[in-house]
């Protein structure tokens, strides 16, 4: 077995099996992009290096990057954000704004793998580009919510918004680079607790009285209004803040006036989402059937990102499904559909000779949208029944000797049993 | 402009137009694929470079291949066969055979870049492992013809067999390897004609009675039977070509039994392919509306390249759908099919105070999968509806405050302006 071939660690091969489920949930998940009126987009899975350098942090190292036999430094698509702001900064002036696209495609990163983490996996990206209003807020958290009840998953949005953040900060006497570290604490708080975000905030040397307010700010919870009412009367009042609550609280009507269920929505002083470049309106899920799972679908408000060809700033909104992570958090949890066989119809092979019937019969099923194979080789009956049946295939067509004589066919249910003359 | 950002030379970028119609073709294909009960397979962009290094003679310089920052030395997909094999020998014990499969994925091919030729391009895959009959054989062909013609599109199949291709060899009385040259100079007739190949066949020191053969056969024309009939009388006679034509007879009529036009298909002698790899029957296509243009889909049987994890070799045969080319040579000729928007509905926004009853109205018309979007700017309403049809977006809905108060609501046919009252 010295050539034995092996997949690369981190990477995944999917056979029919997932393949077919996996392609049912980007199948449901794009229809409900697409009643967003999100438009399909795609671009390459290299790019110049330099378009992506400088744009991930610390997680830089995770790029794939290499020199081409061209000499140029190349690196594989990190994630579709970054694309796409190449694509609004090279294309602008040919798209109707804003600009709804969806975008299906792997990223790479060179990441550890894990329990749902690997290094080519799926995103399935949703932004509103060209508009900083409150409807594409609205429209975002729609298109989450109605997607995930099209793929029969109970989750709970958890939104919060950067400017509220910004006015803790605030309201700690801290300037924005001050309070950083903040930020990144109470992006913790899920995992490590509140004792873990004191202890964390006390060793980055933040005094008392700041470690006090922060307390106050991530004990605020109750229905949206009562933690907007909480925020209100907590932090330093300001007019960015005060439209920023104003906005919070039209987004969570006009979710309403969608038929949205309260419960399904929860204003959380606690999400504070990594990314530096997020603007306003961030937002994280809970996946409810495995709360501890960590959010299957994210994003948020970046208007200082993206750049039109003049050069200014393209308001934006988006977010982002991770196809894998969804794909496990559905099967650790059961709630992945059942892989059913595409194909409709198994026609026995009694005999060489019946072939042209075969083909004849297989084009008619065909024509009329049925999937059918003609069984190549003329095993014993029994044994091509059970090749049917191994294959889940519900009908099997039985044309021998006898029923070409009577120019018929036998249809049989392979669950049911049942078998019809036709 | 110092930082205005670039595609790489022989990528593509897809705006939503390009992608709604690219989009479009693929599923097209793909239906028909799945009417034949080929199963959805997927496998990484990125592969051990020793899978792929060694299977692909001088091309082999044109893989994407670099050293990961794990020290692996990777490789990008250079075609979808490669990691076929590789998925049938780890994976064959859980597999059903005869196993057909498709398979649509990015290849990289680090290629002088040109019309219709691109480093990054997407290949759709369509094989059946484990079996050598001529069923097999027969649905491949019919697979390509039904697509083809799905996706309205005129071409003839050309047909040849590498078994007659050895009997010529072996009637010029060279070794298979001897005989080479002559199989890589007929793989140009169609672009240098008889001239070519004879400057080339007798450059390269072949005798002038293997030229004289080579030119018999090459002039064999005529239907199908005919061609048969004509390279029964000039090659040498063996069992092996009589099996092979007698095979590629009973193709023909099973093709005929499945309801194929008999102009469809040629029996072309000139065909010869130039992977080492195929061992029975090989074909392409001609696009009829642009004959120049080459093969949009080609492929034969290749019974000694893949393994099943025993180490036995597994029979296949399969085809390829180039999507780029097919997507140029149907674009070149006007036959693509023209995007329509898929965004049915727009919102005309009068007001913010009506985006409540927007909001309601589209989740409605989103909930009977009607693609929808709210305009979320309150611009003038001649200046709403002109972006509404810019977008070629079929109906506009409107509700101001007179419709608000009488509870109705104006629906506009952009395409004949007609309104209606509902």
């Amino acid at each position: 077995m010295e050539n034995q071939p092996k997949l690369l660690s981190g990477f995944q091969d999917f056979l029919p099996d997932r393949m077919i489920v996996r392609s049912q949930l980007v199948e449901t998940i794009t229809n409900e992009y697409k009643k967003f009126g999100y438009l399909p987009q795609e671009t390459p899975a290299l790019e110049y290096a330099e378009l992506l350098l400088g744009k991930y942090g610390e997680d830089e190292k995770l790029i794939y990057e290499f020199t081409d036999k061209g000499e140029r430094h190349v690196a594989m698509r990190y994630d579709l954000t970054v694309p796409l702001g190449r694509i609004i900064q090279m294309y602008g002036n040919e798209l109707a704004f804003p600009y709804r696209r969806y975008q299906i495609g792997n990223v790479w990163r060179a990441d550890r793998p894990g329990k749902g983490r690997y290094r080519e996996f799926v995103q399935i990206d949703a932004d509103i580009i060209g508009d900083d209003s409150v409807v594409s807020d609205t429209e975002t958290l729609l298109t989450i919510l109605n997607t995930m009840s099209a793929l029969n998953i109970d989750v709970t949005l958890r939104i919060n918004s950067r400017q509220i953040l910004n006015a803790l900060t605030k309201t700690c006497n801290l300037s924005s680079k001050e309070g950083i570290g903040i930020l990144r604490s109470i992006d913790k708080f899920d995992k490590i607790g509140w004792e873990g975000v004191a202890r964390e905030l006390s060793s980055l040397d933040y005094s008392n009285q700041v470690i006090a307010t922060v307390k106050q700010y991530l004990d605020i919870q109750g229905t949206p209004k009562e933690v907007l009412a909480g925020l209100r009367s907590l932090l330093s009042p300001s007019e960015t803040l005060e439209n920023d609550l104003a906005r919070l609280n039209e987004t969570l009507d006009l979710l309403t006036s969608a038929g949205i269920d309260a419960s399904k929505v929860t204003v959380d002083p606690s999400i504070a989402r990594g990314l530096d470049y997020y603007t306003g309106l961030i937002f994280e899920t809970v996946f409810n059937p495995d709360p501890n799972f960590g959010s299957i679908c994210s994003g948020g408000r970046y208007d200082r990102l993206i750049k039109y060809p003049s050069g200014e700033f393209a308001p934006a909104i988006g977010m982002s499904i991770g196809l894998d992570r969804l794909f496990s958090a559905m099967s650790t949890t059961g709630l992945l559909p059942e892989p059913h066989s595409p194909i409709q119809a198994f026609i026995v092979n009694f005999d060489k000779t019946l072939l042209p019937t075969y083909f004849s019969v297989a084009q008619k099923l065909r024509a009329e949208g049925i999937s059918t194979i003609i069984n190549p080789n003329t095993n014993k009956i029994a044994k091509q029944l059970k090749n049917a049946s191994d294959r889940d295939i519900p009908f099997t067509i039985i044309i021998g000797p006898d029923e070409t004589k009577n120019n018929n066919a036998v249809v049989k249910n392979m669950t049911t049993g049942e078998q019809i003359s036709l």
